[in-house]
Order: structure tokens, then sequence, then C-alpha cells
């Protein structure tokens, strides 16, 4: 939680976190506004002080409502600066950050560097801010020892965006059921009415509009994927494939909030009209599984039990998995789940990236995405729900959506 | 163009560029890739040569369709790199580099580096990277001289793009205009079937809607700003303000391909029903200005012509301009246009911060985009469409669509 950043930063001596760009995609810098139109801001947070943002004067009020310091750029105008850069434009922004790290009374320190940005104009800048500030140490992380752990625990306000979300990505799912299931069917192939298949394609148009209609966005696309790409779980379905009865459908969902705010990730897998005793008996596997896994839950275990656990239950029942075979493309080939909020991976991990730091802590909001995968026999299948840790201890799944295999034809 | 790559390297002593970063909302990359779902690629450009990108073994076939050299991060082993970089991921990933750039034979040099990137983990790395390679020397640029430049001209391809994004966003603004003009009106106010009032939020939501149904999409926002709002150019639109006859909309709407590739920029004003006589009488003189620009456009004029000759017609009418009060808020406020592509607003510029390289030179894609603005009085007028100068020196507005002030309710 932000609570815990003062004490990151002084873990990793860090005494100043500079955080640049938009407040849009940009999950450093939402994860302090929570969201909002703020674009080309700076904002500094020294240890054990509140954060600061710097904003163009236009977008004061919208930085207000962030409840964060506000101050505006207008505070060192462009013109004064360019006059004293002698008209270089690289030097004068060198010349605003230099004014805006002192106006602070930041001369000296590490400061650690965050944003998505285009890198080179920052890159070039602070080259230059060094000459004004010579005691400051500039610093990125390739692997982010201070806001990812700090985010991986959610306070209330943070869960209920993931809720909100979790409600439209299972209101565009239960669409998504309803207006499959209305289509006609020829030969075992789903049909337009004008008798043209419907297609893989035209699903994900229909998810992209209603995921619009209902204010979310899915910058990383959707995972709709039939027969033999079900059983690929790196493939995201090939828009020309025909939905066909009788085969497994794989359909990952896992959108955000309008302008990149935080995501929510669901996994069902249907088959059309019918099951193929072959599908049914994987999906039982795997739904039994789930539900294995969801009542051993405990707070605070390592995630990497979870995935232990997996493992052997896969196992006990014949199925290769990467615990005994690491290269394994044929059943249970992935880890069981991931962290999410401003980004559809972050901490906790379970899988070979996890440390001993990675447990189901109160506040943690996690996927739980059991299975098994047959390229070879064209199927694969995979349930996935998010949930929480909530502080007293209990989990909770963030959206409720019906488990169930077969998806019946109207 | 793409042509101008090379001379542009060396007139800034820039041995090889490096973009880095997804295919998608990254201009840089997207300039090279033309598009095309590829993540977390890195693209070398050597002085001379063609370039080459290196991507996940997953995307080589998407990567192969860019028609770019296409080489894999799978011919330096992750595992392997871990192993001689001692555990650390950070020099793993330095590693990594510093072979991509060795085996390109690039071991000195001056690098200009590009991309829309999380700022921290690359340069990190890059710090780890001179160690291995210390006759390379990393820059950036605040303002970029080589692929802005070379971006400034478009090839057909890439007037095809925009071509087509003036396609949609016309398409967009028809159903716009349709669709408003269809609502009942009460007290001089639009209202839905239930009474309620239309509001600017409900249209911007049928424009998402809309725009997504056709491939496209608007990350920087559409301005629907209506009387007082539509005479501060800076104001989207309020979304509570309810639609009222007679009153001045600013309609700008700039999106583009879905995943950040071409945009278009365009913009009508409407007056719903009827138009006072003093909103006609504003409009009459924009749309004078307009035509009188469009029949002075010549080609390799300096765009700041174009910008002087509409101040000077706007003076002549009597309005304040920046030619004459900088700081002015009434009149005409802004710059006459700027070029666009992979980016709203790119090279040439018409306003301050234009140069003397800022010409409409053939392949120039610019907008023109005069308006008078008078927040006191509640209104305001902006015509704007996007232009193409042809190869052969004429002049081509890339889509059509009518300039009437009055939108009649149906």
């Amino acid at each position: 939680m932000k609570s815990e950043i003062d004490v990151l930063m002084q873990d990793n001596d860090v005494d100043v976190l500079l955080v640049v760009g938009n407040a849009e995609h940009n999950p450093a810098m939402a994860y302090f506004t929570g969201g909002g139109h703020i674009s080309a801001a700076d904002l500094f947070k020294k240890r054990g002080e509140a954060p600061v943002i710097f904003c163009n004067s236009m977008e004061r009020e919208e930085a207000k409502r962030t409840g964060l310091l506000t101050r505006t750029f207008s505070e060192f105008p462009t013109k004064g600066l360019l006059v004293e850069a002698g008209g270089d434009p690289t030097e004068a922004r060198a010349l605003a950050y230099s004014k805006e790290f002192s106006s602070l009374g930041i001369t000296t320190g590490r400061v650690a560097i965050y944003g998505q940005v285009e890198f080179g104009p920052l890159f070039s800048v602070l080259e230059r801010v060094k000459k004004y500030l010579p005691d400051l140490e500039f610093n990125g992380f390739f692997r982010d020892p201070i806001l990812l752990p700090a985010m991986m625990t959610k306070d209330a306000g943070e869960v209920e965006h993931v809720r909100r979300m979790g409600k439209i990505t299972t209101e565009v799912v239960g669409r998504t059921a309803d207006w499959i299931s209305r289509h006609a069917v020829n030969q075992e192939i789903l049909i337009h009415p004008d008798g043209k298949p419907l297609t893989v394609g035209d699903v994900k148009s229909k998810i992209n509009l209603w995921l619009a209609e209902l204010g979310a966005e899915n910058p990383e696309g959707t995972i709709f994927a039939i027969g033999r790409d079900a059983g690929v779980p790196h493939s995201t379905g090939a828009a020309d494939d025909p939905l066909r009865l009788g085969q497994t459908i794989v359909f990952d969902i896992f959108p955000c909030e309008v302008g990149g705010g935080y995501f929510y990730d669901f996994t069902r897998t249907w088959s059309l009209g019918y099951a193929t005793e072959e599908a049914q008996a994987l999906y039982d596997q795997v739904l039994e599984v789930y539900n294995k896994l969801i009542s051993n839950l405990k707070v605070n275990m390592p995630f990497t039990e979870v995935q232990k656990l997996t493992c052997d239950l896969f196992e006990a029942m014949g199925h290769p998995t990467i615990q005994t075979k690491a290269d394994t493309e044929e059943g249970y080939v992935h880890s069981i789940g991931h962290g999410l909020g401003l980004r559809v991976h972050e901490l906790p991990f379970s899988g070979i990236n996890a440390t001993e730091k990675d447990i189901l802590s109160p506040g943690t909001v996690f996927t739980i995405e059991p299975g098994l995968y047959y390229p070879s026999r064209g199927m694969g299948v995979r349930l996935e729900d998010t949930y929480y840790t909530r502080p007293d201890g209990t989990f909770e799944a963030l959206a409720d959506y019906p488990l169930d295999l077969i998806l019946p034809m109207k």
C-alpha cells in the first residue's frame, strides 16, 4: 500500500521519487493521481513527505481533485527559462527541472525515476540537470523494488476500482454468451443471418464495442481461441476462425478502465451446443482443481505453494506439468496466477519469477487460473477468476459468473 | 520521408538509431514497423543500412510482415544470460543489449535512443551496457532532429493511412450530426425520449462507440464544446452541459487508427436549429478567411506565412490576434495549423515553434484551422480540414464534409 512507500524508499536507499508523464496509461503516475486527465506532469515524492505534483496551469483544478499538493509549471515561465538558457530548449527544460527540484529543497541524494514516456527527451534533459544539481544521483530500476511492492497490496478504494471492472467484465462476457447463442447453425458452424460464418473476429469486434460502451478498454487485447488455438495459451485466436459446435473456446478477457486505470482478469472455457466426452472430462478435471485450490487458499501463504499444489493435483490426474517437465507444451504449462491492479500482471507472482515476498497477504488482488492444454488433440481448458485477500484474511472473488462449460444454443 | 533518415543522421553526427518498446502507441517504432502487434522489440538502424528488428520468437511472423530484417531474442537465451550475469536480471538485460549491438557490428559511435517506454528500466540497463561497450555513446533528443523531420513528408502509403482515417472521421461526424438532429426539443434544450436533456457527455459516448466500431480510437479525447466553452480553444467541453439550440458548438475530432497509428484532425462549428445573427456573422468571417487561405496555399511556402496571412485577414476585420497582442484570449488566439501523422501534432509547425524548415513541401500533411473566439460573448467558431501537398505541388483536402454552421433539427 502507499503507506509502505517510505519504508521501501529507505530500504533501497532512495531519497526522492520522480514520476513523469501523463496520468493516462502510465501506472506509476496513475497510482499517485488515481486517474484523471493530467498531461505531462512532474511528481516529486520525498521520503517521509507527501507527494507534490507540477502540472500545466490549465489542469490545476483536475490536479487538485487528486488530493495531491499541486503546483504549476507557470511558476517558472518558459519564456524566461529560454532566455536564461540562451534559446536552447533542452537547456531550458533542464533549468525547469532544476528549479522544481530546488524549490522543493531537493539538491542532494538519490532520485529514482518512474514514468511511461518517450525516452530520448527525458534522457537528454537529465544529463543536463546534473550540471545544475551535481549532488543528485539519478537511478532507474529494472525490477522496481519500491512502487511494485507497494502496489502489491491494495487499499479499499483500489479494490473498488477492480470490483467495478469485474462487473463490467462479467457484463461483457454475459452479453457475448447471449449474442453467440442466438446465432443459427449450419453443419455445426454458427452463421450470420446472411449465411456467412460467425468468426472469432466478429466476436472480438462486439466485445470491443461493449467494452467501450461500458467505459472500459482492452489495451492488451482479448483471447478468444477455439479448437487447437485454445490449446495454445499464448494464442489470442485467429480472426478468420469460424465458431463451431462442440469445440473448446478459451475466452480470456483482461480489460482496464478507460485511460489505463485498474484491470480485471477473467477466463471461461465454453463449448457451444454440446461438449465432446474428451473435452468434458478435461473440463471436469480443471474445475475440480479450481475448487480445491480455492478451498485451500490461506492468508499469507506463499503464492508458489498454490502453484505447487496445482502441479501436484494435475500430476496425480496423470497430466504432464512444468514442475516435472519445464518445457512441456501439453498438460499444465503456466503459472497459477499473478497479482493485478494498474497493470494486468503485477506482484504477487506464483511462477519462476516469484520470491519469498510473493505471499497472499491481506490486500493482495490476484488471479487463480488452472488450465490444461492439448493442442495435439485440438483442445484447451482454463478457468480464471480474480480474488481479493480481505483485511480479515478471507478470500473474495471480485465478480461472479457461472463456470459452465456448455453454452446451449438458443 | 524514410529516405531522408541517413542524411539526417549524418547531419546530426549519429551513427545508430535504437528504437525500443511495443509497436503500438509508440510513434518511432510504428514508423518503422508500419503497425502490427509487436511487443517489446529492439530496432537498430545503422547509418546507410537497413533497419534490423529483434523481437520475441512468438512474434517472428508478425515482425516479418513489416518487411524489416528480423531476428529474435532467442538468439541470446535468457537462461544463459542470467547465469553469465550472476543471476542479476538488470545485468542480464544489459548483456542482451550488448550482444545485440555486437552481433550487428556496433561497438563504437553515437547512438540516438527512441521509444515510448517505462523510463527507469531502460535507463538502468543503458548505464550497464556502457561497461560492456565503452565506446558507444548514448544520446536522446529533446527536439528530435532526425525522425521528426523525416516524418514531416509522407510517402503514398502513409497518406493512404491518413486518408482512411479521414473517411472514418467524417463518417463519425456525419453520424453525430444525424443522431443529434433526431432529438426532440423542449424549451430550446435537446431531450432524450425519457425527457432528460441530451448532454455533451452523451454525444462523446456515442462518438467513442462509433470510432471503436470503425476501427479507430481517440487517445487524446474529443472536443465538443458548447457556448462559452466553444470560445475557449483548450476546453474539451463539460460532460454535463445540455445541448441547446442557437449556441455555437466547436466539434474538433482527432482520432487515430486502433493501436496508435496515423491520425486525422477535423473541426466543424455547428449551431443547432438556428444561428444567432452574431454567431452567423462570426462564422461568415471564419469561412471567408478559411477560403482565402486555401486559395493562397503555394507549394514550398513557409507555414508561418499562412499564419501571418490569417492574422492580417482577421485584423482587417477588426479582430484582435496574437500577432498584435501575444496573450489575447479573444479573437484569433492560436496557430493556423500543424503537421500530423503518427502524432496528432508534428512538423511542419506554423506558430511560435516554427523554424525556416517548416515549409509546405510536397509530401507534407497538415491542418488549416482558422478560428475566432469570444468567451465573453459565449461563442467560438473554428473550421479545420487536413490537407496534403501532393508530389505535383497541388493541395488536396484528405476528406470532404460540408462546412455548414446550422444543423437543422429533424
